[in-house]
């Protein structure tokens, strides 16, 4: 497999230097998508605009719609604006819209000027759609006729227009009155119905529309209820502008869903991949690391107020950067159940209580096995009950109010409108390291007589 | 919004009481899917049952279809075996399959004894597939007919049983040799064709199969290089065994995603949602942070061994803390980088040295700066310049060593067909903690006359 990949790779770099057009549409022929992807991620700049230069623009964009979007962007910004201009034309609407969005003004507006005038045209009204509204996920490929036509006029017109039709989605036909939207006709409607039956006839005018304004929840939504392929995008005058995808829907979600998990973990403002620049990687990470040390020495300035209590009882080093790591893993399990919950919507951010609730009962049962084993480890360490007790009650009690904040805070966040899994985790370790440094160095505190 | 789902939620339970079918009924196609996953989960078991029992079971299935998977098992364990049955004989067949393999064998054979003895059987066969295969992702309810039929034949075949194909994915007619897979058949085909054509000389014979044994990986694969709403599944034989969907694919990608994501925070064993009993979702929980308190003292005990040191230079305790914690912030950073380009397939388990160097220069940029930041902190608090370049220099290195193991480990677990979204984190924070603690006491050692 190995051997495989890595033979690709260097076969792959040897005809694009050699500039071997006919053997590099084979060997991209013969590869498999996940070669694909792997192969070109590990090409330079200048390597990947020499591919594309070389294959034709559909097989360009065959590519760009395989590799990570960021990737895509990044190449259509490295080759030459006819090159971009030609692939892009080869791509389905909401692709177009997508990459041309990331691009800066200039950029954009000289590969729009090179692309074919209807497409650019078409890009130039998509792209004020925000990327998570039905405007932004809709694709502009789709059939529709008008209700006076007959069965017969639109097989014609499908069979003369094959080849541009080839592409599109063509599960359904739209019906449209004098353009605005009447119904939908499936194709098997279309196969069971005589030339000269009016579309008007048989349209099924009780079809369903999103709105172009309507956001990605509501798009979920729709496709949850119904088991639609697509389902066509109006205005505000019922005038048909696009076709959103099943597909593209759960895209879109899962693309968020995986920015979330990104998040909790501190990678922000999207995406990395190792083929970016590294300054940029490394000042992505940095925005998040720098508040969390921030919040962090703020925390353990708890441990500096109690300095002469730890100097009296040293092994009370020890178990502290325990609690703090215990009671940050305890409440990420809840944030992560919570996170869970509130995008499978069956919790809402007002219901803080019951939720509450459900996690002190979870955080009372862990708090206290946890609280025993570490009051073990810290009466095996130094002989002493007392320094068990000490420990173990100040994890027991931390543990409970870091599921319970843990479980509560990205519901709380949500109903702020800020972003759960972002903050979740720094505002949480930032508590329970203060509260669990405290009870600790206090409980230390008032056991002093039996510690020393 | 609240007000209106707590209403709703209110009006629901009232009408259970009541036994109200026909309301019931209104008011569950008045709601939104979101609304209703929402109120479901609010529901108790007993309202559960009743709730079922009431309802015919096509809306059952709907029901049962709309919330999570594992919420719909515990469902149909909660109710009787008869209308659990009739509930089980209105969804697809991968749905089937899905809740009856979480049953227990007792209660599932029980069920499917009360089910439609074809579907039962059906049942019987696909069990067997594990769920992330073709064979078991597919749905078996598809269009085929043999290669001698012709369009007319095929066309009143429909038309007659149009209710029952109605919930089908006729987007494709698969044509049969003698029951062996031969093409497919597009519906504009048919459309396109006359009555006596026969099947066999339109059909596409170079149409694409799986076999019922690829996996997962196989089929993103496949509808990340084709753009086909399903693919047939055949067996060794060539045999047609069902229709795998995109849309089922992409369902089980992301489900895949989740789970990942739910590991990396250290919720195992599946999906936890807060209605399930206490005991459990405790139980879960504890199995990871039991390994990790134990990993977390061994770790500490980094600092037992140097208990003198700390004892001379206690203002270190004070920063310890924040050594680990942002040592496990950064790792975690990488792991999350690395889990995300494996998914992505632009990196491959064995390309450990180029990930390592990726990161390495990362964790330098990343390391001086939150070395300089906390060496500056220490410096500040206890106005020792020397403190500061004990404490900043262990960060600064710990910091590159987090991010290099951080970025790697998952290749390497994933080479050794560990899961890596599991084990990375608690492996690199045990890893991070011991050193920075080893780090941070032992320069205080190598500086102790300057630092007292």
């Amino acid at each position: 497999m190995e051997n495989i990949e890595k033979r690709n790779i260097e076969i792959l770099e040897s005809l694009i230097e050699a500039g071997n057009e006919d053997d590099l549409h084979d060997l991209l022929e013969a590869m498999k998508a996940d070669e694909i992807v792997h192969a070109f991620s590990h090409l330079n700049k200048e390597q990947r605009a020499l591919l594309l230069d070389l294959i034709s623009s559909e097989n360009g964009a065959k590519l760009l719609e395989l590799v990570p979007q960021s990737q895509a962007v990044q190449t259509i910004e490295e080759i030459d604006n006819e090159t971009a201009a030609s692939i892009l034309n080869e791509l389905y609407s909401d692709d177009q819209v997508d990459i041309i969005a990331e691009l800066d003004e200039e950029d954009a507006n000289a590969i729009l000027d090179e692309m074919i005038p209807a497409e650019a045209e078409n890009v130039r009204k998509l792209i004020g759609y925000d990327s998570d509204c039905a405007g932004g996920l809709m694709v502009t490929e789709y059939l529709a006729f008008e209700a006076d036509m007959t069965v017969g006029q639109i097989t014609a017109e499908l069979q003369q227009k094959a080849d541009v039709y080839e592409d599109y989605h063509v599960q359904y036909i739209y019906v449209l009155e004098e353009g605005r939207f009447l119904g939908v006709l499936q194709m098997r409607d279309v196969v069971l119905s005589r030339g000269n039956t009016k579309l008007r006839s048989i349209v099924n005018t009780k079809a369903f529309t999103v709105r172009d304004s309507d956001g990605l929840d509501d798009l979920i939504e729709f496709f949850h209820k119904y088991d639609f392929f697509g389902v066509p995008v109006v205005d505000e005058q019922e005038q048909l502008l696009g076709l959103v995808l099943r597909r593209d829907v759960q895209e879109a979600e899962s693309g968020r869903s995986n920015y979330e998990m990104l998040e909790t973990q501190g990678i922000v403002g999207g995406e990395e991949l190792r083929t970016m620049p590294v300054l940029l990687r490394s000042k992505r990470r940095l925005s998040w690391l720098s508040v969390n040390i921030l919040l962090n020495i703020i925390a353990a300035s708890v441990i500096a107020l109690y300095q002469d209590t730890l100097e009296q009882v040293i092994a009370l080093a020890v178990f502290l950067p325990v609690i703090s790591d215990m009671s940050g893993c305890s409440g990420n399990q809840a944030v992560a159940v919570s996170l869970r919950e509130l995008s499978l919507g069956v919790v809402k951010p007002y219901e803080l209580a019951r939720v509450l609730w459900q996690e002190i009962k979870v955080g009372l049962i862990n708090g206290v096995v946890l609280g025993i084993l570490i009051g073990i480890a810290a009466f095996l360490y130094q002989g002493n009950g007392y320094l068990g007790l000490v420990v173990g009650g100040a994890l027991a009690i931390n543990t409970i109010v870091a599921v319970s904040i843990g479980g509560t805070i990205p519901l709380f966040l949500k109903k702020l409108n800020t972003d759960p899994a972002l903050a979740s985790g720094p505002i949480l370790t930032t508590v329970t390291d203060m509260l669990g440094f405290f009870l600790a160095l206090t409980f230390a505190g008032m056991a002093m007589g039996y510690l020393v």
